[in-house]
């Protein structure tokens, strides 16, 4: 009793997938065979379109189908502030909040020495190219507030500041509506030792 | 700040996948346009593959790339006994126990009136075709012992009966290697009315 190679191929490329393990896969390609093949049919188009047309801009390294994305070509922003973020769900979590006009950096990803993710990982070398385009003149970091992302901040500033650049970081604090009583010790530490005159 | 078209249908259509929600799509979607093309890449052909080639054998029902399944083929099996099962995996399962030589009837699910599964979707037309060829003279129920499984073999064998065809099931009882004390009650009790002489 065999299974056609074809549906044996489809299961054990599907546990490439992150998060999909041997019985997983089997149980979703027989779904996609029985009960989806419109959905199988779209999807094997989707992964084929998105590795031919995805690639990474030029200028800050997001993802885009074109040498550079429509951000970098924004006329609209100001070109001497470059704000660094680990991932594009970030810059877009900063776009939202209206507060910023400058442009990015995609780091794609941060510093994880325990996991082989070091600086050429995290484009290092393309960042210092953008940010060293003789138009920035301050590096908003905005990695997230993890030990990595925090490491690095870090890194990066070092490397930035080496280079004349001015660099700052978003600011830590209690939240926005936090009550002191539910936030923990160490945001309150923080909070205090960045306590600000008013 | 717009994703690439390209990113955005590859996202939404993973969302297809059983158990991916939108979240986990664009997980799934940044990790493999940054870590894994290649991966992307054979799972975009897996899946075109899959959907041209994978259909449902002529007589048993299971996934095929031919008219004809190999087991239905094979002429060392006895072709007065049909084995009928829920899943391709369930007839490996009875296959590894060397028990049966028969033929199989793969339903590719079971009767499930609440998610408005009915006869229609387990292909119970295709079965009363294959059982009644004339040389089938058992039918073997080998659904599973949930209430599902249960209510599905009753329904079939109600159907064979009324087509003059002997209907068994497989039997119920304490597990091999199974202590009383670990046992439901339900399957004890099943095993005291089904007891059988020695
Ligand atoms: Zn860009
Ligand atoms: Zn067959």
């Amino acid at each position: 009793m065999k299974t056609p190679s074809s549906l044996d191929f489809l299961t054990e490329t599907l546990r490439r997938l992150p998060g999909v393990g041997p019985k997983s896969a089997q149980r979703i390609a027989y779904h996609l065979m029985q009960h989806d093949r419109d959905g199988a049919a779209l999807l094997g188009r989707a992964l084929t379109q998105a590795v031919e047309r995805v690639r990474h801009c030029n200028l800050c390294n997001t993802f885009t189908e074109n040498p550079v994305c429509e951000t970098c070509l924004d006329s609209e922003r100001d070109p001497t502030l470059l704000c660094v973020v680990e991932t594009p769900g970030d810059q877009l979590m900063i776009e939202q909040t209206l507060t910023y006009k400058g442009l990015y950096f995609v780091l794609m990803g941060r510093l994880s020495p325990l996991d082989g993710i070091g600086p050429k990982d995290i484009h290092l070398d393309k960042l210092i190219l953008r940010a060293g385009d003789g138009v920035v003149t301050e590096v908003v970091l905005a990695t997230n507030f993890t030990n990595e992302g925090e490491a690095t901040a870090h890194y990066i500033s070092e490397t930035m500041k080496a280079r004349g650049l001015k660099v700052s970081r978003l600011a830590r604090g209690v939240p926005v509506g936090g009550e002191l009583e539910y936030v923990d010790a160490g945001t309150i530490a923080r909070a205090m030792l960045d306590r600000r005159a008013t």
